[in-house]
């Protein structure tokens, strides 16, 4: 049977962290489904796979336009989100469930874990001979997605985190001390990377930068900013939360392990408050008296915070929503939506199907060229988040003519 | 001397904690002073008092407008902000370096110990005879000045607070589970208040809201979570960081103190540490199988970050710094600019002075009409808070029809 000629329920749901433009992709996949003669009905499962399950599902067919925009433009999975990966005992269900519902296409909305879960269905519909047309609709804050140049949800986090930085900055420059920022990022440091943004003049912060991707001893951490409150007179450190010591352990590890391993990081202060520690003893050893030091962790905020979306990620995520039906209709499928950036000025991309092997389960860090030593990215990583952060707000100094005596 | 006969140079600083706005009134103040014959020259102090002292000043006379209104733009004190409460010995040493920069009025920016250091400057000043045209020009995000309806800052602060709130709230909602923000206010909770705005919908978070001036039992807080968390299928938390026991205690102690004798209690994410396992032993005794229970401390962020200045605040915060001016030069000071409410819709404030000595030093706390009991914030607090935070995005929900069968 030829593509064009099926006829049936396209299902969508979302799953994983939430990001400010999930909803975006939702929508994109929506307006898509129902301009096709093809989707008699375009079904949304709550929860994602849980609500496949548990035949939890409402009909989008019937969803509003204008409500829908609006929903487009609010953070976190309308939906709801679940953090699920099935048994193939699940699959099998899951597989009968969405049979039930004439369900021929699934775009499943979500990050390394979710296409993960795409796969081994895609997989059990294959060794059942159930012929759906699968595709993986990326999102995610970590931007550590393989293959894509950059995963819809990210420019909008690194907005955030780009604001948040600017104004500790300020915060910094105007009492002083060291503020340390623990930022989202338990693989890959490319949120991290992205406080870089926040730069404005050559002594503004962060002045140490601390993906995961680089070990870094505690000692030298200690070292580092000792050097830069010296330079500076004060010091912003941006963090990520899976910074590493060298014996290959975290600095601080949680006993929270979600249902796919990974450990919880976000929702606590204890890294921050262990950093702070560690910078407040290396500054007193240095004669600092009192030395101020304050941590905060951005936790959720970067992924949810309503009123600090990047334009370009916004439109970005309806259009990976939009295309992600052509695939997923048109034959191409199974795959997940990569993007391709085909140049940086003017920025301009385009869209892919690409394998799920090739991203499932697997996680990007950041690549060398962007990896300047402890402490250090280089600077060119900015020309690569820019376009995906957006223009930022202006911030200005005074110009400080010195008193005439 | 009548006062308009006197002429010199007009004095501006920046103390305490940085604001959003706190860069509008100090631009209302050069302003409005390069506006006056008598102001023969704009001065500014570097780090406040501190700067007063080390003859650290700069000549604001000279700022190029365009770039003044940069800066009004911008967050965080642009002379530099200090924490410091002078001794008499300084206080005579700070007048000795004013009489020798001809400085006729000083406007004091900053919260309520900076009123109090303008208070015992301005005593000093009557004592040594010393002719000081002496402002304070209020900011403050929490709040917390008496006399005055509210004070420039705060509304930048709960338009942060109540953005980030509707985030969590949507963040909590698609994933379930406790979500803790521990949101700045040592003393008074109209911050934590002001997350009340984030609601929408009526069962939105946030579902309990803890300022300091209720004391809240350990027990009464585990059990009113686990009843939110039955009632809701998920809970969004917003607790003061001076969250108080009844036994008189914080919740959480830490041994950093100020110089103006004020414990350290945000730039570490220990109190919501200390609050998430509340809520977590609290679930687990009522049969929640692996409670996902996450904390947030807001932190630095709600003071600095660049991008969520309410409008409302930004112009007031500029016309308190333009009034201080003609306060200082006509002959009513010492004093403090305060914002009387004339009416909540259309929202319309006067501007007044009133004494130094009502301010100076003390904390206006949440007033009674507005604690409703443990948890709970009286919905008019919203009436009082909307107009300062200003607007906020629209966020929407599915309608979610049911799926027909």
């Amino acid at each position: 049977m030829s593509p064009s000629t099926r006829s049936g329920s396209l299902l969508v749901g979302q799953s994983g962290g939430p990001t400010a433009v999930i909803n975006q992709s939702l929508v994109g996949v929506v307006e898509a489904a129902r301009a096709r003669d093809e989707v008699t009905r375009v079904i949304g499962a709550r929860r994602g796979i849980a609500g496949v399950l548990e035949d939890d599902l409402v009909d989008l067919s019937a969803e509003d336009p204008a409500l829908l925009e609006r929903v487009a433009n609010t953070p976190c999975a309308a939906l709801g989100s679940v953090r699920k990966k099935p048994t193939p005992e699940e699959c099998a269900r899951a597989l009968e469930r969405m049979a039930a519902h004439d369900v021929r296409w699934f775009c499943y909305i979500g990050g390394n874990d979710t296409s993960e879960t795409a796969h081994l269905l895609g997989e059990a519909a294959e060794r059942a001979g159930y012929e759906l047309g699968l595709v993986h609709v990326p999102k995610t804050i970590d931007n550590d997605l393989e293959v894509t140049d950059h995963c819809p949800g990210f420019g909008s986090a690194a907005r955030f985190v780009a604001q948040a930085v600017m104004g500790d900055n300020l915060d910094n420059r105007a009492l002083g001390g060291v503020k340390i920022d623990v930022i989202m990022g338990r693989h890959a440091g490319w949120l991290t990377a992205a406080s870089l943004l926040a730069k404005r003049f050559d002594d503004d912060g962060p002045h140490l930068v601390y993906p995961p991707e680089v070990e870094i001893d505690p000692t030298l951490f200690e070292q580092q900013v000792v050097a830069a409150y010296r330079e500076y007179g004060r010091c912003v450190v941006a963090v990520s939360e899976g910074i590493r010591a060298p014996a290959g352990r975290t600095w601080y590890e949680s006993d929270d392990v979600d249902a796919h391993g990974n450990m919880t990081l976000s929702g606590s202060g204890a890294l921050g408050d262990v950093l702070a520690d560690h910078a407040k003893r290396a500054l007193a050893a240095d004669g600092v008296a009192k030395p101020r030091v304050r941590a905060d962790t951005f936790g959720y905020l970067q992924r949810g915070f309503v009123g600090c979306t990047s334009e370009v990620d916004a439109a970005e995520a309806r259009e990976v929503g939009r295309r992600a039906v052509g695939f997923a209709l048109d034959g191409d499928a199974p795959g997940t939506v990569v993007i391709e950036r085909v140049n940086d000025a003017p920025y301009t991309v385009e869209y892919r199907l690409a394998p799920l092997e090739a991203v499932a389960g697997r996680t990007r860090l950041l690549p060398e060229r962007y990896l300047a030593g402890p402490g250090r990215i280089d600077p060119s990583f900015c020309d690569y988040a820019r376009p995906l952060a957006g223009d930022l707000p202006d911030v200005a100094r005074l110009a400080e003519h010195p008193l005439g005596r």
